[in-house]
């Protein structure tokens, strides 16, 4: 390989690549956040993140990771000792559960095999058992596994319990279509490193208004992460100035693009994957793959973690390993935010040459193949 | 000011100006975050953030504002119940307050007036009456009022009673000395934006060996915050990559620089302004004042809310005004970060303008040559 100019693909469920125009955006002048240059620039990238989220909810940026606005959803809305289910199918279903807990609350979980989705059905008869639940805590797309949820009917079901539901959309958001308002989802969270193309370091909810009722009346002890200050200032704190210039100019892209075509790019590249997958007679870890990411097993004979680290560190192409359990069986391949086909194309080539090198055997071009063919019938 | 070009200069306590090498450092590819390629630019900033610290201890990256450094210091170090003594003299003392008593600490405040300042004895006198207290919680440079305090003064009391001493010092470190492991300081917090030259985004906090004792033992819930977490794993959660990398720049620039030469350029800055100041005929609000900042009284007949609005939006020279009860009372100048001689000049030249502009009677020029004369004596 070093005979040849080496390029680096970042091809994993966050980061993601970042587009250099936007990278740029965050290489502007730092100005004074309590200004009302700066106010304009926050207004206008909440605003365009509100359409992202396809809500008139309250919205608020964080300086935080993801796994900050979901500490801020529970802190606010679950007081020590109250009833609250969460669906639990994945490393990120289990930090829901793991939070909530922390705070002293009492979980109902709704335990799945991983790589095994939950239904509408297991909420309603887990709400049906436990009429004193809260809330909900959901995923929309369950990273480590590459799962995705019905929110959408999770939701109707919670609704007609009357209770609250939370969804984590961290990974989900913008690859998988997630309507907040439509839905009635009372509490949305997500980050700045996925779907929106831009580097980590923003986190964003929503509450709805059944959610302000129940964050009033919260006992739990919060600060940072209090949502009644960033109602009273959306910037209580120093908001992070450049990336929410990144996030404006983010938000504009998605909204010129229009989400429903943001959804359809993103189902073909996933379609395309999992073509070329299946071509390569590989099997799918999830039984309800999403567009954020497809999860493979790794084939009998085949070093998993030798897989993922020979493509990042000798075809520069990083693409995720398995978390906790699933290290060294599953490896994920991302198609989340700023991807063309021909990332697609690479992630299934940089496969195919570094699973022959491994000795398991597939012919040359047999996925790439595939996924070409896909984008044929998609006209793209 | 429409026939000349109008360029922005920013002049107050944080954010400060980021260099165009280190916004430009912000703007490269991101890459994954549980890389070794990733984990040896971590390492590094880290180590280079202990050398700005002047400490050994445990010092942690977090994607979150100084504020959120704040609370993790309060969230790892008291239960609830447990009685802390707050030194109270400005909108950060009451920020320390705030936070302990959101988290049921019995809060024993030091108040003083603002622009006052604490005294080691008064310290002393606190501990005595309060012998069950389980930390002193203090400001290096109190931002709101431009005062600095004695840390070293006050932790020498402070270990004397054999209890733990916690620092915000967010606006302070950098421009002012401040000796983390010469000093016995337990935890020390800072964020990004001030004397570090980075955009917002990032907070760094210390804990000592001391300090760890009592994190195990704290009952108090946390999760994003949790200290355990990061002392685990550095990135708990995805940190944020590109701040990061710049992180990791500045404080090689530091490190190159040297901390005694880097106060000693705050101090200069610090002792230009102030002197120009004196010449102008104002008065400082701070009977105290720091290398950050210098907080001057508005004088009689000028409306401090023009003055400040007519900096910004007419002069393009972003200083602060007050906060909360001083707001219209004082302005705040700041010499903190990446600043040269030339941006003192720049505010005292916006500052003689604007305060003839608004009535104030001045000679052109004299705050300016008081300015000149310090830097001539100090040879720089």
């Amino acid at each position: 390989m070093s005979k040849l100019v080496k390029k680096n693909y970042l091809l994993a469920p966050g980061p993601t690549p970042v587009p250099i125009d936007l990278l740029l955006e965050g290489a502007r002048d730092t100005i004074h956040h309590r200004t009302p240059q700066f106010k304009k620039i926050m207004d206008e990238a909440i605003e365009g993140t509100k359409y992202v989220f396809q809500t008139t909810n309250d919205l608020f940026l964080l300086s935080s990771s993801g796994t900050g606005a979901m500490e801020m959803a529970v802190a606010n809305l679950v007081s020590p000792g109250e009833k609250v289910i969460v669906v639990v199918g994945g490393k990120f279903g289990e930090r829901w559960e793991k939070i909530c807990k922390v705070y002293g609350a009492q979980v109902v979980p709704i335990k799945i095999e991983y790589g095994d989705y939950a239904t509408p059905e297991m909420i309603d008869d887990a709400l049906q058992a436990n009429p004193d639940t809260v809330a909900v805590f959901t995923t929309l797309s369950e990273t480590s596994t590459g799962t995705v949820m019905d929110i959408e009917g999770f939701s109707k079901v919670v609704k007609k319990h009357g209770k609250l539901i939370v969804v984590d959309a961290i990974s989900g958001l913008i690859a998988q279509p997630l309507k907040t308002d439509e839905w009635n989802l009372d509490v949305v969270v997500a980050g700045s490193q996925k779907g929106f193309m831009l580097p980590p370091g923003l986190g964003f909810i929503t509450f709805s208004e059944d959610a302000w009722k129940k964050v009033e009346t919260t006992t739990t002890p919060r600060f940072y992460f209090d949502a009644r200050a960033y109602k009273k200032n959306p910037a209580p704190y120093t908001p992070a100035v450049n990336l929410i210039y990144q996030l404006k100019k983010a938000v504009e892209m998605l909204k010129e693009e229009g989400m429903e075509n943001v959804w359809e790019r993103h189902r073909i590249l996933a379609d395309a994957t999992r073509a070329a997958i299946k071509a390569l007679g590989l099997e799918f870890f999830s039984k309800n793959p999403g567009n954020v990411l497809t999860a493979v097993r790794v084939p009998e004979g085949v070093d998993g973690l030798k897989l993922v680290s020979i493509m990042r560190d000798e075809y520069g192409v990083t693409i995720a390993g398995g978390q906790g359990d699933m290290k060294g069986k599953i490896f994920r391949v991302a198609h989340l935010g700023y991807m063309s086909k021909f990332d697609v194309i690479i992630a299934v080539s940089a496969l195919e040459m570094v699973l022959r090198k491994l000795g398991y055997n597939i012919e040359y071009g047999s996925g790439v193949k595939a996924a070409e063919e896909i984008f044929e019938k998609e006209g793209v």
